[in-house]
């Protein structure tokens, strides 16, 4: 499989992909072609072929994709052919609603430890897990080798657990905090903001 | 204020501003140049003094934008110099950490309505409002000409929950159930979905 200078906005592209050939499936199809997946999707057939080509063939010009084999080649693209453990810093109204939610597990996100500096939270159940103290988040996550975490506590606290979590080796981080995070280049945030969803959304409905 | 043909990219980008003009502002700053914006921002200079001249002149080359200003224009492109109210359906674990979240009245939107189908949740308390019945949703906000809804149901339930919100007028949905919606052409619907994010991310840990 060649992965050579593949441009971030394809490999964004990945898992909307996967979340369609997901959809498609449960429909009752197994063969989908570039230009129903470019439909779906909003883009041009040309430009399915072009971000897919990346990886190898998939497919051929003509017969469609077999979605089964083209979803499992881009599960392995995105590292998700396997379950990913993970540390949740934020046991509030938020975090027990991740760590509740059983759609992260199913597609292959296990929460594994939730960490709060609240002493009335340190020790409860929230989705199955004891409430651990943040004190000793660097050395569980570190010893765990864990290298995906969620941020669910509030902004002012927000930098100060991303430094930790830097500092126990997490690689990428879903931060939930609308604040911009700063970490070394080589460490992944993601930021979920829907407010800056229905700030985009309001332009059109004047 | 010139507002023509503004390619959607540019107006997904300006939400991202504000955030960032919020932030600076907060460090004490007034004065904000293009470069640093880029900069902030992981664009070029060139690039934002294009994003922004879709709207009009809002700096001078060489001196640079005063944040405030800015700030207030471009919160009246986005038609978000006013506040919203926002219809909330779903009253289960994530919808009562949306209704009790104070960020979303923060930045305009006010969350009025909460609906559930669920009869234990029907008439308790969530975040300040009671949760009423979701066989009056539709009415309830026809009546109050609530145009903006946020939808936190169970996937099977979310197309039934937009198909009897686009009855009631609503022009745009922040969808958190992870599912695709279809919606007439002139509605706006935007997906919060945390999996796609992490899936692009595990790309880059191997």
């Amino acid at each position: 499989m060649v992965e050579k200078n593949i441009p971030d906005i394809v490999i964004s592209r990945l898992p909307i992909y996967l979340q369609t050939l997901h959809q498609i499936e449960k429909q009752g199809e197994t063969i989908i072609s570039s230009r129903e997946l470019g439909e779906l999707f909003g883009i041009t057939a040309a430009q399915v072929r072009k971000d897919l080509s990346f990886f190898g063939e998939f497919g051929k010009q003509g017969s469609g994709y077999n979605i089964d084999f083209l979803k499992s080649q881009i599960r392995a693209i995105l590292n998700i052919d396997r379950t990913w453990d993970v540390a949740l810093i934020g046991a509030g109204d938020l975090g027990n609603a991740i760590a509740r939610y059983p759609g992260f597990l199913e597609r292959g996100f296990s929460i594994e430890y939730v960490f709060d500096s609240d002493l009335t939270k340190i020790g409860k159940l929230v989705g199955g897990h004891i409430v651990m103290p943040s004190d000793t988040m660097v050395e569980t996550i570190r010893a765990a080798e864990i290298q995906i975490a969620m941020i669910t506590v509030p902004s002012r606290a927000a930098q100060q657990v991303a430094d930790d979590l830097v500092r126990a080796g997490v690689r990428a981080i879903l931060n939930y905090a609308p604040v911009p995070l700063n970490v070394p280049e080589n460490i992944r945030v993601e930021t979920v903001n829907p407010i800056i969803q229905l700030e985009h959304m309001t332009y059109y409905i004047k």
